[in-house]
């Protein structure tokens, strides 16, 4: 299998997933974020690319069940009932309830994967779990890296490199991309210690400037959530490895 | 002074260069072909972002001292006289001649930053000499991976890690970006040995294989063309570093 990684959504355009296996990663903080609601009882979670379309969305669908969360430069959106800190979705708020969720980086970089025909979610928590469903599928894989307003950043892409240690760590049969190669290299030196790695790096000290310290924590921690999340027409649920032969396009 | 890398031309928009003094690397082998074609006496070399824009511009200006250069795909084009190795480029065949040059990724990538205020070319060859000029100058910088279509490419990204490097061993005041971090870090470990990381990143295998090795050593040589090249007005010409003052626009 061979594993790719695109360091910014802005590398292809949308039609390049088509068909494909693809990961999205935005670990400070989207992707985490959406793992956290859906390990707390999210019914699922809609990404979307305009703050103008969650409203949409959220006044027409879903029977009112919904919750808008999200941000934009790190900030709450007026309107919007959750952030994006993982630390504000528990059991008490969103069980049971459709998470709409607009965001700067992470939410549109699912959305501009959405062709692909099997699309996960990942971040350092649900990282093992995610790495052993894509080695049992052995499908070439292109990992999106959301970066920050079309640029590289490194949390991302070191996330990459150890998504892709994990699978290689099951598979022998692994060929990498440049991109991917690079990612590896970076997770195996500076990632190694995945907290300092996100309090040093650019959108982290931004969140520990605007008070998120504890997001950072959060987002560090590896393998705390036995889940994968998968993107299905529009939605993000909770992927239900039993079932998988039925869910996945090989 | 603040260095920021770009991993591909479609990370921004052409206005992102407005103003700023940039570095454009494309390892294998456009600036590695214009390094060349200046330092064996080409009066200058003119980047072109379409096939068709260079058989115009050959047709009506320069006074017909023109030869069109470059590749598709790493292939010649039909009607060009030279393609886009280094090896090609000599004094016999290019002394005194305005060289038209389209690429795939390289020629583009320049256009792309025509709006800079300071647009320099870099390689491995010119990478010292490069290195002590933007130290001097003392601007921010952002360095321009041509890259592979888009995507991110392994050599060039190696390359603005080592030009950042003797940056850094000039002056102490850099500051770095995640993406001009990251670029270090590969530098420091998988681009130790240039030659052997240009035999096995992507591109360089594909050149290997349509019978181009020699470009491989030739493009992997460190400071051996004592050369600033500098775009302006639509001209690649030789920097002339003792009118940098009247040059530069700080």
């Amino acid at each position: 299998m061979r594993i790719n990684v695109l360091l910014s959504p802005l590398n292809v355009d949308d039609l390049y997933f088509t068909g494909k296996t693809s990961v999205i990663i935005d670990v400070l903080r989207a992707t985490t974020t959406i793992i956290t609601a859906l390990h707390y009882g999210a019914r699922e979670v809609i990404p979307v690319n305009t703050v103008e379309f969650a409203m949409k969305v959220s006044g027409n669908a879903f029977g009112g069940q919904t919750l808008l969360g999200g941000e934009r430069n790190t900030k709450m959106i007026e309107g919007f009932t959750l952030g994006n800190s993982p630390l504000e979705y528990n059991t008490d708020n969103i069980m049971g309830k459709s998470i709409i969720l607009y965001t700067t980086n992470g939410s549109k970089a699912i959305v501009k994967a959405k062709f692909s025909a099997n699309l996960f979610i990942s971040c350092f928590n649900n990282m093992k779990a995610t790495a052993e469903l894509l080695a049992s599928l052995g499908n070439d894989i292109e990992i999106l890296c959301a970066g920050a307003n079309g640029m590289f950043c490194i949390e991302d892409t070191i996330c990459a490199g150890r998504l892709i240690n994990e699978i290689k760590s099951i598979r022998q049969d692994v060929e990498l991309t440049d991109a991917a190669q690079a990612s590896m290299v970076l997770s195996e030196t500076i990632g190694t210690d995945i907290y300092r790695m996100l309090s040093e790096c650019e959108h982290g000290r931004l969140l520990i400037k605007n008070g998120f310290e504890e997001d950072i924590s959060y987002c560090s921690v590896l393998n705390n959530i036995n889940l994968v999340a998968s993107f299905k027409t529009g939605m993000i649920k909770k992927f239900l490895i039993p079932d998988a032969e039925q869910n996945i396009e090989n």
